[in-house]
């Protein structure tokens, strides 16, 4: 197809499409003269995932080109290859204070999570310790657990989803896709703030959302 | 105090510090000629809140606007400054298809959350279905489950903790933080999938963090 229509089908004008190109952030078509290409639907999806991170996941242009530098890494290793794209995926930290990332590891470790020592999640979690401190709304060690065991029952699911995956792609695109599933989680968490307010506000029971223990 | 103890108590260069006057990001000190002005620990504290909200909590400056705008309105009622807060840290979200909307009410109603028909943060949940429709993950019932499940777990701890909180500033201080806990949850998050893949990688059945029910 022509950019006219892989730009209609992205939904995306022409010019982001060219733009895209440009920085290498698209893969080139096949040239068919000197001002041509042909596009195909590796460039749609390519598009789409551009979009879907830039708009909900909210990524920079540059962390997106670090998510697609490691999703076209030749490996024959899908765990590898989650692994790259999860670490990319990952806010990068400009500094983290020596005693944050202490308190960050003594946190996992009592969780009794199993946490590489230079794992990159690490940092991020160090930096919104330091800045809740900082404005006055230090988490307590119960706070963090109701947070942990949160975070805990979703990854046991997004990890039964990615491990479910059926060809060799799906799972760097599953652990892609966990940038969005984040914002998913925030859209969710905000409602479920708002809930919770209506029924205190309005002094009426609700009903309890159980989770179930697996 | 001088600006130059103001940029050193909140570890931002006197230039940011000035950006943040000029923009009316930051209150003006008291004038004591017709170039300098004292500050005072409300500034410190507000220049804490910016870098927290900005460094971790990810917010474009205009949201961050918003976020104060809703904070300095008069009022004498917490629960509406609270939902204000809210309302301003909820991206904002361009264009929304009515049919995701219709999904994203539907999706609430089925949890049986009491959620205001012109709530700012169905939006961004319509927009994230979306988004994992177009790059093929979508969410299936079950997983929206799980998250929805998640996400009451943390709700519920997060307006125990605005509740009991026993002066007037502290809920909307304890609401603006909810973008902080973000993304604490998005580390923690990333956390228990690295640990959930490397126990099964290993095949060591690790221990499961159980959800009470309240």
């Amino acid at each position: 197809m022509r950019i006219s229509k892989l730009s209609e089908l992205a939904g995306l004008p022409v010019g982001t499409v060219k733009f895209y190109l440009r920085t290498g952030l698209l893969h080139p078509g096949r040239a068919t003269s000197a001002t041509q290409a042909q596009y195909n639907d590796s460039h749609v999806e390519r598009l789409k995932l551009i979009r879907a991170l830039l708009e909900v996941g909210r990524l920079p242009l540059a962390d997106i080109q670090r998510v697609f530098d490691a999703m076209d890494l030749p490996t024959q290793d899908p765990a590898k290859s989650v692994a790259l794209v999860q670490q990319a995926i990952s806010p990068e930290v400009d500094h983290v204070e020596d005693e944050d990332l202490t308190r960050a590891r003594t946190l996992v470790d009592d969780l009794g999570w199993s946490i590489a020592q230079d794992s990159p999640h690490l940092p991020p979690l160090a930096q919104a310790l330091h800045a809740l401190d900082n404005v006055g709304q230090s988490a307590t060690r119960e706070r963090l657990k109701v947070y942990a065991e949160a975070a805990s029952h979703v990854a046991r699911n997004d990890v039964d989803v990615i491990s479910d995956a059926d060809d060799v792609d799906k799972p760097v695109v599953a652990a892609i896709s966990s940038a969005i599933y984040e914002s998913l989680f925030a859209a969710l968490h905000r409602l479920a703030v708002e809930n919770q307010t209506a029924r205190r506000g309005s002094r009426i029971p609700g009903p309890r959302v159980s989770i179930p223990q697996a």
